[in-house]
């Protein structure tokens, strides 16, 4: 019943499934997968999970498993398969599809070079549409998700497109090279993952080919494995901006996870005292005006709202390439502008309360004055910051927002214990 | 030059431009864009880009670029057109396109009947491939991206599916009932539009048929709309958890970003009061001990950062549907278990340096202690809140993380001041 149940489901679904489930029972579910799916579960589900799999397998099962693979998704599966299975491999393999599959190889991880799938159909310019119907059918089936047939000069450059309801539709005594679309360029197998999933989402495609530097066709890529690669990009954001790995087993043993969550929270507790030795600094006013300490963290924790409001706006602008020198300088502005209105706005209101409560004007000018100033400097490290980590090379979706609370905390301490400083201890 | 330029742009990448230019260069680039592409970059731009384009067209410019458009993206594009332009449109369209527009209109906005296109090349099972050949020759070009031809009964009911590749590969001797694929069921029209993407991405379908109660085939759902949809969605949560809108203008006047800002600033105040006013119950032990209002915020953050991993981590579970009844006990039982780890790993150096820095064993002992409740608290909150969210229709990936820091900040200082006011006012 289980079993039945379980291979209704696609690969990838069955894969979500295994992650979903905690240890004992992943590997009864494990068990009755239908061995066909084997493979294509192993590619549906994160490095954790996956070696999890593995380990339950023996070497054949994982020979027989890969085997049933396309060759892009081995190579993706490849780096976490045990030496002995891959030499099995390899040699089980016929010599066409292994110097295929070691040129992928040769490319970078998540670069259009590994995503590509080596087979392809593909005609010449110089034949009619019959002689390719012709063709077609004496081929039999056509790779998944075929939507063009590529056409090749004879020294195998790319040329051009023809897609398959042309061939439908035109008249079989017409010439390809009169149907051909050259309008889609070749990917360059160096291309990164990212880049490719962006010219696919902006020009609809379904398949592109893949070339190398002298425009010699290498392969195909194809939307299924965009849409994968869109999805995990989204979730690696989503999870590295709070220090998760996207592929963690939820039901890692807990040291395991322990030790993880335990480098994020190191980091986290060195800002926390960068803070917390500003707040240091001011300890005179503290035990003087006791107020001090139980308004000091709205400062900072609006600093910290407004900053990643800006922060997140410039990510998101810089991931779609709509940031240049010139219109930074604009959002730049624009953006000391909103938060010099939100901070008279708010300090006003912040104020007004500190006045009524405290009955302290000196007070609710501080508490107003630093509102005002850690939310510029806030909107000022919402769009410098990413500026910065984008050209030291650090991802500024991931590490952004850390460095960005550490500084309009410091700055909110700062500004708000300063001014107190100065205004009521005269 | 810039005209030409632009016109190399696809519409997207048009759209993606404009949203990138400040309002007057906005201008000049949308005046040279291509008539023919008007309607699709209109499409492609946030509403209210969207907005700030429409305004600097006369009626007829709108009108023909929205009759240039396909259905499913005329159906988006309705709601944001002048009701003037709206009337002139439908009544230039011929009546089947208008009825099945407006069939459309009928189905909530974000559902498989508002993403579908009615446009569907559909075949009989009875005929026989040649028959089919020469049905799509006589009737030339295909709907973009039609990968299948869907077989339909005398009633219009959906059957079943035919690819190209098979019409191209088959005998055309055979009868389409020999090579009809019905692994593929249609797609509710009532789907919602999360719900269709995610089927998307686990079958690799490049297309899907839409049907309404009756299986009746209503249109059909093809992959470029569908990769907007994930980006989209991916964008929505990104923004959304800083309370922004994607559909904002990135240049949009600044006394309107002021009021949009100022409102996420207002709920952020009101959470920082809140944890305020918890502070200002312990004034006793802040005016004695001033080394507490230097370190509270330390076990505040800290319970933040490890909070907002668990809740990041249970969002995305619940989105891939990973979390049940039965393992989310053992998730909660797993999160404090690791939250307790750290917590007392983190006690021990929080108090081992407030002992160094304060010589006083009874604040150590305090603050390490505040650190390991403030973390259990956290690690709990993570697991209930996106649940307790859920179940009341909030999006926890939206206000999850607001209503958490405001927990931890809360637990965190009342733990810390609260053990200290108990451990040093003796
Ligand atoms: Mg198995
Ligand atoms: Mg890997
Ligand atoms: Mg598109
Ligand atoms: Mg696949
Ligand atoms: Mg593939
Ligand atoms: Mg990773
Ligand atoms: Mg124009
Ligand atoms: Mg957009
Ligand atoms: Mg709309
Ligand atoms: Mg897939
Ligand atoms: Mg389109
Ligand atoms: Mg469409
Ligand atoms: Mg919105």
């Amino acid at each position: 019943p289980v079993k039945r149940l379980v291979n209704t489901l696609s690969p990838a679904e069955i894969g979500n499934l295994l992650e979903s489930l905690p240890p004992a029972k992943r590997q009864v579910v494990w068990g009755v997968v239908d061995p066909e799916d084997d493979g294509e579960v192993l590619v549906h589900v994160g490095d954790e999970v996956r070696e999890d799999l593995l380990r339950a397998m023996d070497p054949d099962e994982i020979v027989a498993a890969a085997e049933s693979l396309d060759i892009d998704d081995l190579a993706d599966l490849l780096d976490d398969l045990p030496d002995t299975v891959i030499d099995e491999l390899l040699r089980s393999m016929d010599r066409v599809d292994r110097e295929r599959l070691e040129q992928m190889l040769t490319y970078d991880e998540d670069t259009a070079g590994r995503l590509m799938n080596p087979d392809v159909v593909t005609v010449r310019a110089d034949v009619t549409v019959d002689v390719v119907l012709r063709y077609l059918r004496l081929r039999g089936e056509l790779p998944e998700a075929t939507d063009h047939l590529y056409v090749l000069s004879r020294r195998r450059q790319y040329q051009g497109r023809i897609s398959l309801a042309q061939l439908l539709t035109a008249d079989p005594a017409v010439a390809v090279n009169r149907l051909i679309d050259d309008e889609q360029p070749g990917i360059p197998a160096d291309m990164p993952a990212p880049e490719v999933a962006e010219r696919f989402a902006n020009h609809d495609w379904v398949s592109a080919p893949v070339v190398d530097e002298n425009n010699v066709l290498l392969g195909r890529i194809t939307i299924d494995d965009v849409v994968d690669i869109i999805r995990e990009q989204a979730e690696h954001q989503a999870m590295g901006a709070a220090g998760l790995d996207e592929d963690a087993d939820l039901f890692a043993p807990v040291p395991r996870t322990t030790r993880r969550r335990a480098v994020w929270l190191g980091i986290n507790l060195l800002t926390a005292f960068l803070a917390s030795w500003v707040i240091g600094n001011f300890e005179g006013v503290l035990k003087q005006v006791v107020a001090c300490a139980v308004l000091m963290p709205i400062v900072a924790s609006m600093g910290g709202v407004a900053g990643t409001q800006v922060l997140t706006l410039m990510v998101r602008a810089m991931a779609l390439g709509q940031v240049s020198a010139s219109n930074a300088v604009l959002l730049l502005k624009r953006e000391v502008l909103v938060a010099l209105a939100n901070g008279v706005l708010w300090a006003c209101a912040v104020g007004g309360i500190a006045l009524l409560v405290y009955r302290d004007a000196w007070l609710a000018l501080a508490f107003g004055a630093a509102m005002v100033i850690n939310l510029i400097a806030a909107a000022m490290s919402g769009v410098f910051l990413p500026l910065l980590l984008r050209r030291l090379g650090i991802d500024p979706a991931l590490a952004g927002g850390v460095i960005l609370t550490t500084v309009t905390d410091c700055c909110g301490f700062a500004s708000f214990l300063g001014l107190s400083t100065l205004l009521l201890l005269r």
